[in-house]
């Protein structure tokens, strides 16, 4: 499979992957924030191209309103098979041997926008933000830390453990944040004492977007959780599955570059399938209480650490807890994260000649507001 | 002060409360849901005064457009002045010595809908939903029971503890609920096992809505908490206001129906003044982080128990963990909330020949669903 829109063997965008998002023209902003799709170093503005969805994909309904909304919600919200008509049809339209829209030199001027030139958006309006824990190497790590030999609490292996996060605070990628400020304990049997964290750290993981939901009080059974989850469609190529498995062989990797130097450090390099509990367990396990999840939640994987030292996913596990210095050369050492700090996560499979990607995730820490 | 429209003395809503709501008319259902407020037993329809508000309090922009909104946010969101003279006006358009509703015969016949033949909506879209934990009797009850001797953890005292729960399960009342599924330790050193809560409790507690927000990495100060807190106006009455404290004197009450009796029994009377973290020091604890609050996010207090033994909050500490059973009469007795079950929680303050009352919340248990 190949498009016409030229792609290089390192994009993590090529026909194979097609990823959803929303976007704008730098100038514009968010009054015109609408829906795309990743092609190389390219966007396809799906509005432009909405003429072709009502005659290809009529499930679609009303494609310009669907794709210029400011937020993939009402496209999640069409379900599967909708998704699934979508992407199909957006591979063909892109493929090198159509000439539908390869030739149609005016529409094709107007539907590809440089990446370069847009200003990424959050794809989705995230009503609820639940994070797991769902890597046993990083449970353990944490507990044997934490908690010294019990490592693991004993439900730890009966169910996914997650805790319910603000998505209120979930920012697109490229964001700066202020270090945040908070009481803690000096030490046991000491008052604690107010201030701007101290030792800051990232968390290397994945997350899944519900793309539909559930109604209060029933659940999803894990035979249909594939069916919620936006993205997992079309059915994934064989290479991404192991065997047996429903983890995906999805290369994790974090840098980060220290306030005054020039270039990014690799810290680690992990891997989706060292997760415990899959994202369909994950989902199966939020909703056996009837909990109703509602298209636009997110549900992160939690830190995702392997089983060797390089595959720690946080700095927590990587500095075993500010015991040892990571060395970014130049004299310039870290336990945690400092004010100036910029943190890059990355992830992709690999496929013949080609990646299936994410694109990367980047923030930087500010130094805490004074009071 | 006195409403044209009668109000009994024992009505949670005579003319010094005015409650915004949001309702429809049960026919039509949640396509006109719109804003109301709730005056004795009937329910002042917003749009239909809107001319009214644009003479008189033109800070509202366009109140026909604000007040046909399904939710307050759109409201909230316009800030606590805003609020304050809404309100105001709402109050003098209400009084018995003013003509200019009271003698328009038709706006007034068109304006005024009992509540009972009116169907109530969730008031706001809430984005997010945090449980305190604020009341100290509570705590330490829960404590004892569940740890023993060590009460309270040590920053019990220093911070005000919160969970983050789903919004997305917070219902009106009157919602049948289904009994939740989870897993659950038979004992210590068993594995654990799959099934129907068997220890389904209620909770006694006041909640709040955040009417404005704070950016990402802005705390709300406390002294600004009153501001962004919907319904903290205008400022209390005196009556309502301990000395020096922010708890205010409301009297809260649940009581319980079992399936097979006619009638409720009182279970427990409790006071929003024994809360320990008052509401404005709960959100100034929730956003010291920089946590980013939004307008219709939702903050309860946690379980409000007192003092004493009739003022414990929740079955829980009513029957100490199954251990006292309710004598409902006729041979019914409960430790905790069984299937067909009704559960009804209020509050109210008691002025001088009136009350400023929240109305009614009830609940009945269903059936937990089979697999
Ligand atoms: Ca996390
Ligand atoms: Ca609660
Ligand atoms: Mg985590
Ligand atoms: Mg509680
Ligand atoms: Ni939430």
């Amino acid at each position: 499979m190949k498009s016409f829109i030229e792609v290089s063997a390192d994009s993590h965008f090529p026909i194979q992957n097609l990823p959803f998002g929303v976007f704008s023209i730098a100038e514009d902003e968010i009054s015109s924030a609408r829906v795309g799709v990743a092609i190389g170093d390219q966007i396809l503005d799906l509005i432009v191209i909405s003429k072709l969805f009502e005659k290809h994909v009529p499930e679609l309904g009303n494609p310009a309103l669907v794709f210029s909304q400011s937020s993939l919600n009402m496209f999640m919200s069409l379900g599967k098979p909708v998704w699934q008509a979508t992407r199909k049809f957006l591979q063909v339209i892109l493929s090198e041997d159509n000439p539908e829209l390869r030739d149609n030199k005016e529409l094709r001027n107007q539907a590809f926008i440089p990446q370069k030139l847009a200003k990424m958006h959050l794809p989705a309006n995230i009503g609820h933000y639940t994070d797991f824990y769902a890597s046993k190497e990083h449970a353990t790590n944490c507990g044997i830390m934490l908690r010294g030999s019990s490592a693991l609490f004993p439900n730890w292996i009966h169910l996914p453990v997650g805790y319910h996060g603000r998505a209120s605070s979930v920012v697109v990628s490229g964001t700066d944040l202020l270090r945040p400020r908070g009481q803690r304990s000096p030490g046991k049997d000491q008052p604690p004492v107010f201030g701007p964290s101290i030792k800051l750290d990232f968390e290397l993981e994945m997350a899944f977007f519900v793309g539909t939901g559930n109604n209060l009080g029933e659940p999803i059974p894990i035979q249909k959780a594939e069916d919620h989850i936006f993205g997992m469609d079309p059915t994934p190529f064989p290479y991404l599955q192991e065997e047996g498995k429903t983890a995906y062989d999805i290369h994790l990797e974090a840098k980060m570059k220290p306030s005054n130097n020039d270039t990014h450090k690799t810290l680690t390099r992990s891997n989706l399938k060292y997760m415990y509990w899959s994202i369909k367990q994950q989902l199966a396990h939020h909703t056996i209480s009837g909990c109703n999840m509602r298209t636009g939640d997110l549900c992160g994987t939690g830190t995702i650490s392997g089983p060797s030292e390089d595959a720690r996913g946080s700095l927590l596990e990587i500095t075993w807890n500010g015991k040892n210095e990571i060395d970014f050369g130049n004299g310039v050492k870290r336990l945690f994260v400092e004010d100036g700090d910029e943190v890059v996560l990355t992830g992709y499979c690999q496929g013949e000649g080609y990646k299936v990607g994410f694109g990367e995730c980047s923030g930087k820490i500010l130094p805490a507001i004074s009071s």
